[in-house]
């Protein structure tokens, strides 16, 4: 485990066509790469729009799908660690939502399949049912590398704070979720999840959303974050497509644990 | 159950002088019922300054210790529910931080003992160990009432999300926390914890604050608040001596909860 380490958040734009998407993926994770980044993170549903109908039609099946083989391809090429947000993935007859993670050899070295499906009817007027065509994922992703170890989930996953503190107590530093809030739930509710998960667990926390986008079906909230163990946010995108970047010092989580030691007095006696 | 519940919180100043501190708590509970609340909490350790030392010196035992006696009297005389913040509890050789709650006819329908007890150094210099001179409570504490199900809990209870989410699936409506944050968590954490157990658990809850006095040996921030399960601030002092008031309406819970059903989509296969 190091010190200091750079990692580039990609606020990408997502089109209703899937070669534009992958094409515009593979150009910001080249920028991300080229500023020094060793961990890029991509956001929810990259290369579809976030609508029911479009997440089986998009889906993918691993290894062979063309989104899938860029992020291997260029995470081997980039030298990186790749979160590559999430696709629809296809096994079987079941469609999922799915997080692939490549490290810098283009090998996959884990894989999150979103656990919670957002089946909602917000007061907004906004109604969503991921289960129409998702299945849902049964298992809290923590992939060690070298770098940091990362525990990754989907946007709606965040909602649960006990897959938060599933992942940290599995050794998580950072919880990287590929996200898609939209433009309800962002302003009432992003900014304070990724903070309190992150004091919580006293790990850091990124949010990485997909670019408002106006003509989508499903308006995003952007505002991509991390969020540190002590709840400053050390990047923040406004609503516009581009990349953050934030260093992130791993040893700050143990002094933040030295001084609260949240985790050491959590009563697992009682709970 | 009923729908709209006022109820006032008495962040009320403490002093080093116990009879001092009774006698005010009690013109507050009194200004609190004239203005119609229903249910009336105080703060963290509102008979007693803030420090390790006097906690076993201004111990009571129940049901003969002074405060013991007017938080029972006031209660009865002004037939209210009142969640008497925390005073320290002596039971033979222990001392507990304790919140004693009663109900219109002036019984005790419940107690909460502080499960996790602050043992913490603060980057600001602040160090303090609660349990120097105080034992832990061993269990979560919910109170049903004719008005609502109250869950009660103490300051850095707060911190651990599965206390929160225990007394939630116990019932309760409204968690209240009694309260004295410091000068260094209160402006870091107190409004982003509130807000994300009243919007994770779709429950109403209630900070209840000590008022911030600079001649004490532990200064709090203040800053009593309720949110509403929305992760809408309702009411909200500023950081000096006065009564909050919010008007609960508990139906509200419903309604978030069928919008956006976090309590049904846990997943409880694999946490």
């Amino acid at each position: 485990m190091e010190g200091r380490l750079k990692i580039g958040i990609c606020q990408m734009t997502v089109t209703n066509q899937k070669e534009v998407n992958i094409a515009r993926a593979r150009e910001m994770i080249e920028e991300a790469t080229a500023a020094g980044s060793r961990i890029v993170i991509l956001p929810e549903m990259f290369n579809c729009p976030y609508s029911t109908n479009a997440f089986p039609e998009f889906a993918e099946q691993y290894p062979t799908g063309e989104t899938i083989r860029m992020l291997k391809k260029t995470a081997k090429e980039k030298e990186i660690y790749l979160v590559g947000g999430s696709i629809p993935e296809k096994e079987g007859e079941q469609v999922f939502n799915t997080s692939f993670i490549f490290n810098p050899l283009g090998e996959m070295i884990g894989k999150h399949r979103k656990i919670h499906l957002f089946d909602v009817d917000l007061p907004s007027g906004l109604s969503f049912r991921e289960s129409k065509t998702l299945s849902p994922g049964d298992q809290a992703t923590v992939v060690n590398t070298p770098l940091a170890s990362l525990g990754v989930a989907i946007c709606y996953d965040i909602r649960f704070p006990e897959l938060s503190r599933l992942m940290t107590l599995k050794g998580a530093q950072i919880l990287i979720f590929p996200a898609a809030f939209n433009m309800t739930t962002g302003p009432a509710h992003w900014e304070m999840l990724f903070k309190t998960r992150a004091v919580d667990n006293q790990v850091f926390t990124v949010g990485a959303s997909s670019a408002r986008n106006y003509n989508a079906p499903y308006v995003s909230y952007g505002n991509s974050m991390v969020v540190d163990p002590w709840g400053n946010i050390t990047a923040r995108a406004d609503e516009q497509e581009r990349i953050i970047y934030a260093e992130i010092d791993l040893e700050y989580i143990a002094k933040i644990r030295r001084e609260l030691p949240l985790l050491e007095h959590r009563r697992v006696d009682l709970y």
